[in-house]
């Protein structure tokens, strides 16, 4: 049991190096932890400053509290400036700025936010879907235009029911959106670097052959070597022009240049993308296309899942701090999509 | 068996009174019926000219194709102006435009779309669900104005699972929307006007109740007497102020103006709008609002739907001008929704 209202242990040093996080995590964090908030520091150190203060401090920071998206990579470098490291603990279920090799060897364990964030990146990848078959974005720019009125009818959408809809990584997250689309009427086909047994799904051993068999391809596997772009021109022909790309995982598992090449020439039919290989930003040349929606990286956010996330990683590092296995470690190579 | 290349015989005379048919529908209605349509005709005539010619001839029109949004009300006038008909076909699942007790008292059958659109409409109100709970249209806007590198992160989300959905209508569009938000996550509840024993959803005997134990309001019962501004100003308090309408069925089932007082001051958080009192058009009051999704009624339009609905509407004709049932009759209080 915590005891309440106490100084959190001077032991219990974590160093947290992510930019946005709100009120009520600081607190719970605070309430357990000695925290060295990199982002909120008034000294606005540069980082290796900040990581060789800490790192030299009498009691240095056991743990770090790190998330994606480029910011700040976990390589040798970054464990070197802080030996006393111990525990990774990663905001994202995705780990591929973490080199979980270099994490093993040292003996750091790393935990991601599990399963915390999969059914919300499910419902936002149903949800760009519907909107890029269904054209809802667009037809929403239209209204807001006041063409309705002049133009008439919007350009039809297709149906979703009945579409083959192949899932690439068909992990926690790849299963939550199959089973929405078999509500939708669609038909789930699949790759995944293994064969699963446990469900109906048609399972191809590449992304090329599952591509010629989809009219829709959702992306949902982790970044790592072998899935960087793993949507490649071959795939984008061979899901031809009336198909459609979904990516809710990272934006370098899609080759983005000829993404937008594609999408351009009209060599595929849209895409509905919460990720991009130029993160803040997305590609601008997209920007005027109606056959495509784009959001902000935003699959995993909703007000319940940062208050879930707040609990795990406080429940992670409580198990590290009392010599406990983690909740959700992440080792070299086991799958985390 | 239809004698194909031959002209359509001269008795089967349809009058086509829809402004947007596409070419194969066209194709396939000229093949089997001797079509006068009025939104073609070269002539220009004014609706009354043009149905007191049709009147007038020899083989005078039995059957008419008619479709909603008060284009061209079916009531005793309309009757009176072609007393040969006996037989309206409506392109749509909603009646509303059509007296169906002057139809039955003259001995006209009337049709209508049956559930050719039923999945289409359901999947689009998923839709418009999904974007306005996860903001996907306004963080789509957002990406498009280049905020995003300069503002950073986008407002959060809800999350779906969890949410309680509140269906006003559990017909068979209702339905099929009842079934994709359980693959959601979402606890379903509903109103109509009897309670359904095959389904296993809370039943409410009025909306207003519905209205207080739910998170979003999905409307999707028939436009009558009874339906019409079910939505009031009453219903939208009980909502209160982090509900959220979805509206895919007609848009005077929902008071407009109050919604828009509603929303424009907070006291209730979204709306999801397929369907407006003014169409085309919505209310532009809304069209600088983040938290509303507006759609030019197109939640039945597909291609797919499209002929789907051809080949209802050439099997409802069929069946008529064969002296057979209607395959999707509607009767003075049958549920249509």
């Amino acid at each position: 049991m915590m005891a309440s209202g106490g100084e959190p242990p001077a032991t219990k040093v974590v160093l947290l190096l992510v930019p946005r996080v709100d009120a009520s995590f600081h607190a719970a964090l605070r309430e357990r932890f000695h925290v060295l908030d990199f982002f909120a520091s008034s000294e606005r150190w540069p980082l290796p400053a900040f990581l060789a203060a800490a790192a030299a401090a009498p009691e240095p920071p056991r743990a770090a509290i790190v998330v994606g998206a480029g910011l700040i990579p976990v390589d040798a470098a970054f464990l070197d400036a802080v030996p006393s490291l111990r525990c990774v603990m990663c905001l994202a279920a995705g780990v591929d700025f973490i080199d979980l090799d270099e994490c093993a060897r040292r003996g750091v364990v790393v935990a991601n936010s599990g399963r915390v964030f999969s059914a919300d990146v499910a419902d936002h990848a149903v949800g760009l879907l519907i909107d890029v078959l269904r054209r809802v974005s667009a037809a929403e720019r239209f209204v807001r235009r006041g063409l309705w009125p002049v133009q008439g009818d919007h350009p039809l959408g297709s149906k979703i029911g009945g579409r083959r809809v192949g899932i690439v990584g068909l992990g926690n997250i790849g299963s939550q959106i199959a089973k929405r689309l078999q509500a939708l009427g669609c038909t789930v086909c699949y790759n995944s670097r293994t064969r699963k047994d446990s469900v109906p799904y048609k399972y191809f051993t590449n992304v090329h052959d599952l591509a010629v068999e989809s009219d829709v391809l959702v992306v949902a596997c982790a970044l790592n070597k072998a899935t960087r772009h793993i949507i490649s021109k071959d795939v984008l022909e061979a899901l031809g022009k009336d198909g459609v790309i979904v990516n809710i995982s990272r934006g370098a598992n899609v080759d983005q240049a000829e993404l937008v090449r594609a999408l351009k020439e009209g060599r595929i039919a849209g895409a509905g993308l919460d990720v991009f290989e130029n993160e803040p930003g997305g590609p601008g040349e997209l920007f005027a296309m109606d056959n495509v929606v784009m959001t902000p990286h935003v699959a995993v956010f909703t007000a319940e899942s940062m208050s879930d996330l707040r609990d795990h990683v406080v429940a992670n590092l409580e198990a590290f701090f009392s010599g406990e296995p983690l909740l959700t470690p992440v080792l070299p190579h086991s799958p985390v999509n």
